[in-house]
């Protein structure tokens, strides 16, 4: 039943997109991960998408499978329990993952005078603490003045948080990373990253930064093609559009031979005094290549095409909608073994995913439902800080603490 | 000087993105990183962005820090050299990361074989093993189709390779996450991830399977605008574009004051009806909010703007090309502690990251220039499997391996 992290418990002050999917990703390996909001929720309890009735899917999406605290953090009753709970005792405690604005109480010296060999990773928007979110980040360094139309000069900017994503699975990284450390030299420490750094070393680690720096160049929108190889969107005669990619030689041949195009790339090649081998010469062919495929995907239907792809194992998908992948896609169904049904309160019953990974030594987790906010609050003052029912009692009556209560489910 | 996962060592059998960057991710944190290619190099060899002269920088980018083998994989000799390596002793190795096909002689049971405790990541394109990339992955799941300008409905599909970024950062959680495992109970085991269910998990994460489920509708293009509450991008005087963040109460507040918008807003709430501090109703009147910002922006340049913003802390930023970002974002410059100026052989000298994660307990790592194909061949035969020279030269003379020369460094 257990996962691969069973055992382990992290505690995460979060908000947003890329701790919380921290915390959420050690949650599906099967760590006792508790997040901690004030008791009206955190600042992303209402993020979109919504419900009609406007609950947060987005909250319910990034936090399934954690506990969930719900505590003042203005009050010094409230900064006692959450730094209680960070620094409760244990080897596989001591953990906390934040994004939220470190405070006197709540940055790392002060929760280290309480538990020296404590972990904690800090996420902040740029390395100089400023805000920074994945809207800003993206701009500044280029990326919507290079996604769009061939020719245009208008930026456009991708609609998936990327840059959070990618943070977020780096505070794993520096988590698990410091705990095998804590591990072996029984040290613990603060590990800092920002979403800027982080977006700015991906840019360099795809080469961008250097492509600039050694060629001089920007590189010019594209489209939808595949930088420096083949790939290209075309319209099917059915009205589907569907992705073609030839980046390894083996796509390439592959590619051509199912659209019998083997002469027409021949002359072609001949022609233009490029050996369509090399990848870079397909770039630079992208454009006659693709009028010379045209008229194949134009006069068949993907009914058509499917099959034939698919038989000769090319790399290649239609485009859809969203709502076109929930309703086709079965790789977001409980076809899946990653998906399942589950009931999340105040919303509905909805195929959900667990972790992405499978561990062949451990049964698959199943995905649990994010908890109502502060739907753990008497177990975790109770069971980890040992405080009595009276005491819990008081602190409620107080407002330090509040217990949430599971809405009835609704039908989706 | 050791990283914060000095002692581990990781054997990467990888091509292009994901695998390769989670193989760098595990060295730019101290651990001893092996990458194995054919003699010839890899898939991503001479993947774009490449320079003048042909040198890939996506290469360089990519396999920072690392060691490199140079092996026939075709010949038996040469995936016993790659099997020996996969399943050396020691409690801080037999650890294997891969994208490549598992053939016979390199999936998990014939390594398991040789290493009973042996821990594998492998990824795939899809659950099913079938090849996608990332431009094939987005979209099917129906992003380049909610990407774009408003009313468009052309599929836009972004630039990042973000899909990949993502599963990398996963493959190093999930080698983290079952060396935690193995440590505690002695036993290795293969997880397996793929692409596809690395974004349809994302997808549903995010929150947008769940939208189309219960509100039954497909999310709109909407531009650059800041999806669920208020953010767009707007034209200075000076000619440069800026992002304006309104998401948090905190934000918005900040904004609508430094624009000196109190009493504008408080007429278009009136007028519309909508309460401007709840930030779903911000989305419904982003248009209405977008015409009476956009005048003021219009009427300013940047060198007006900038002091303004961030001496209220807001979230914003420019729009810049990506040569735009090198020549002037300090983030991308050794200003920067995560950066620093290396020689990287056949490119020349540039600005490179170490990893974006700074660790208390330990000086941050500089960043370290990728190898030359095969530059550690015979270190690695010698040191880690025992070959003697004359072994190790006629494994040379066969073909079987072959040692990588650094070329001269060229001026950036």
């Amino acid at each position: 039943m257990g996962g691969v992290l069973a055992g382990m418990r992290v505690v995460e002050g979060s908000a947003f997109v890329a701790v919380p999917l921290a915390g959420m990703t050690l949650a599906q390996m099967g760590a006792d991960v508790i997040r901690f909001d004030r008791p009206q929720g955190g600042l992303d309890a209402h993020r979109w998408p919504v419900t009609r009735e406007g609950a947060s899917l987005f909250w319910a999406g990034m936090n399934k499978g954690k506990r969930s605290l719900a505590v003042d953090m203005s009050r010094p009753e409230g900064q006692e329990i959450v730094t209680a709970l960070i620094c409760a005792p244990g080897p596989d405690a001591g953990m906390f993952l934040t994004n939220l604005r470190a405070r006197g109480w709540m940055d790392y010296p002060a929760l280290k005078a309480q538990r020296e060999d404590l972990i904690m990773v800090s996420l902040t928007g740029t390395r100089r603490g400023e805000p920074a979110v994945d809207y800003t980040v993206n701009p500044s360094l280029g990326f919507p003045m290079a996604t769009g139309a061939e020719g245009s000069t208008e930026p456009v900017a991708h609609v998936l948080p990327a840059w959070d994503c990618i943070a977020g699975g780096m505070v794993v990284n520096a988590l698990l990373a410091a705990e095998r450390h804590r591990l072996r030299t029984g040290r613990g420490q603060l590990a800092e990253l920002s979403l800027k750094d982080v977006a700015a070393a991906m840019m360099a680690n795809l080469g961008i930064v250097g492509e600039v720096l050694a060629n001089g160049v920007d590189r010019p929108k594209a489209g939808n093609a595949l930088y420096g190889a083949y790939g290209q969107d075309f319209l099917l005669a059915c009205g589907t559009r569907v992705m073609v990619v030839g980046l390894t030689d083996r796509q390439w041949r592959g590619l051509v031979k199912v659209l019998d195009m083997q002469e027409a790339m021949a002359g072609l090649s001949q022609r233009l005094g490029l050996d369509l081998r090399a990848e870079g010469n397909r770039w630079a062919a992208r454009k006659e290549i693709t009028a010379a495929f045209a008229p194949w995907f134009a006069a068949r239907t993907l009914a058509e095409v499917a099959p034939l792809f698919d038989a000769a194992g090319l790399t290649w998908s239609v485009f859809r909608s969203f709502a076109g992948a929930v309703r086709e896609d079965s790789d977001l169904t409980t076809d899946n073994p990653m998906m399942a049904m589950v009931h999340q309160p105040g919303i509905g019953t909805l195929p959900v995913p667990g972790s992405p990974v499978s561990f062949s030594d451990l049964e698959r987790m199943g995905p649990v439902a994010a908890p109502v906010l502060g739907q753990h609050t008497e177990e975790i003052l109770g069971d980890l800080l040992g405080l009595g029912s009276g005491q819990i009692g008081r602190l409620m009556d107080a407002g330090v603490v509040a217990q949430g209560i599971r809405p009835a489910v609704r039908a989706a």
